[in-house]
């Protein structure tokens, strides 16, 4: 169905359909001028990712459902790295001619999907459309207890560094995507070859967010000194925290977790495994530091690595490879504004 | 100076430098991966708008420092419609190639400007590359006592609708500056005709919200049954408000403010000047409903027009022309989603 059949105000009545608010802060949702919440006790987190076709997403390799799941998934992902909850968004779309009400379907259900999922409640938005590609922008807000927000600047000298999961699979299931695009030609019948790297697929194309990372934390009664979520490549992230801390760091090369099918992939290419884990971006994992004596207890957290410590400032940030070089860390990882 | 010799936290900086919150509500801005607010007494409202080069603005006429001023101040216009305060924003931007660090610092001098002028906090955004044109992408949040909020909803028979400022004019600075557009054939050196149609082009480019209303009737203690801002045009928002608190409504032709500028426009054009009234958006004046016996009370604000009533809902929504004639309102106005 062509999207001008229904127009703006019935398209959103479709998109929205059946939406039930599930937070007790969300006091009326999609329907009027602004949204109305109500969040007496916390603090409220507010984060806004802004993703282009052709800049932040293919949509020769990408299916719609699973972008609008990620597109939820990124904003999330924000909101738990400060140690909150998210519990609402917005969400705003360019759509351009070539797509169907089908499509625009399509890409709701993944961003209600992850609605659903994740607790959150879609309470508004703006649809227009687009002359060119498609354009999705996502405003989450969350809570947090004043005193548990974590920012990125309380990390201190002696401080474990910390990251959950692994790094670099979704750098190069991004890579495993762009080569099999290249070699369907743009074949209708072909068939691409993911056998043994479906793992690097899924971490592209359908991340999730660390909630639960946050919750075994909050379990252990660990707040962390300084988090963030590692979008942009470890090393971009660990500058960050450093230069907003005031501190440095040492992170030790056999520490950083990668898992095998990314070793796989790196070595086919022939690329510096190392350098995709500390680079590649989008990994949507959670670093972060703790005071020196949770030691013992992150060590028992599953899915959590310690990957190095914090230092005095003067000391810079650097890692410690595998012969015991050190290496000052620099910032690789994406930088959409970069010269091509 | 090209965007991509600071890159993304380079411009971001940049564009940011000195920004100082001014909203106690503002626990942290820019800088980490959420906002904090703080919003323990009041609830809090959300609004987003998404604008696009060559769908929302044409950048041959509209100054960059403008676009980012009433790019601000639509989403402000959002807050006050439903009896709220503006207190943060946040920005994000695709920028293409075209564009120079230079370029989107007016732009975002435009945003501050509006920011420090409606007392409002930018606290967070995200910047990126675009493959083609400008795309920007602002949410507020404000705040408004939980029993002041004013919603489309709450319209009830023989209330009395009342609207702000004058209509139909934004729309008309529009059809002159596209005029204007086409007269000049790109010619470098060439002079467009705005004389005594100055107001005109300042609605189109230079919209303000209407925190005065707001402020007048808190002063004048009316708070009105429902409201909305006037952008899609007032015939649209006058069946949204009648829609969602299934009510009719008549309004008069001869009520309808209009500006001698807005009136000698449409006879240039030939144009039907109600029509233009009813339909033409991005006024941003201020469309709400009160009790009756606010009558008197309405009558001796500046700057506010009665322009009809609200029925029962088997009335439907009309409007009575000078000659006495019923005609039914019918949304003509803007629809981004419509055919072409």
């Amino acid at each position: 169905m062509e999207i001008s059949e229904l127009g703006e105000f019935g398209l959103i009545d479709r998109l929205t359909a059946g939406l039930k608010p599930v937070n007790s802060s969300t006091v009326k949702g999609v329907g009027d001028d602004c949204a109305i919440l109500r969040n007496r006790e916390t603090d409220i987190l507010v984060t806004t990712d802004l993703l282009l076709e052709g800049v932040h997403f293919d949509l020769t390799y990408v299916p719609l459902k699973h972008l609008g799941y990620k597109s939820a998934i990124v904003n999330f992902s924000d909101v738990y790295a400060m140690n909150g909850t998210p519990r609402q968004i917005t969400v705003s779309l360019g759509i351009s001619k070539r797509f169907t009400v089908e499509h625009i379907e399509e890409l709701f259900a993944g961003i209600r999907l992850a609605c659903e999922i994740y607790g959150v409640d879609l309470v508004g938005g703006d649809t227009t459309s687009s002359r060119q590609g498609l354009v999705i922008s996502i405003t989450c807000i969350g809570e947090a207890p004043a005193d548990k927000v974590v920012s990125r600047s309380g990390a201190k000298d002696t401080d474990l560094i910390c990251v959950s999961g692994d790094l670099g699979a979704a750098y190069m299931g991004l890579q495993l995507l762009e080569r099999e695009k290249i070699a369907s030609a743009g074949q209708k019948d072909f068939i691409p070859k993911f056998e043994g790297k479906e793992y690097l697929v899924e971490r592209q194309l359908k991340p999730e967010a660390r909630r639960d990372i946050i919750e075994e934390l909050a379990k252990a009664g660990i707040v962390p000194t300084a988090m963030m979520d590692v979008s942009d490549g470890l090393s971009s992230e660990l500058l960050h925290i450093c230069k907003q801390s005031n501190v440095g760091c040492r992170v030790y090369e056999d520490r950083i977790p990668i898992d095998y099918q990314t070793a796989i992939m790196a070595e086919e290419l022939g690329m510096n495994l190392v350098t995709a884990a500390l680079n590649g971006g989008e990994d949507y994992e959670l670093l972060f530091t703790v005071p020196l004596h949770y030691h013992e207890q992150i060590e028992k957290l599953p899915d959590v690595k310690l990957i190095g410590h914090i230092t005095k400032a003067d000391l810079g940030c650097a890692m410690i490879t595998r012969d015991g070089t050190e290496i000052p860390l620099r910032a690789q990882g994406w930088n959409p504004l970069a010269a091509e």
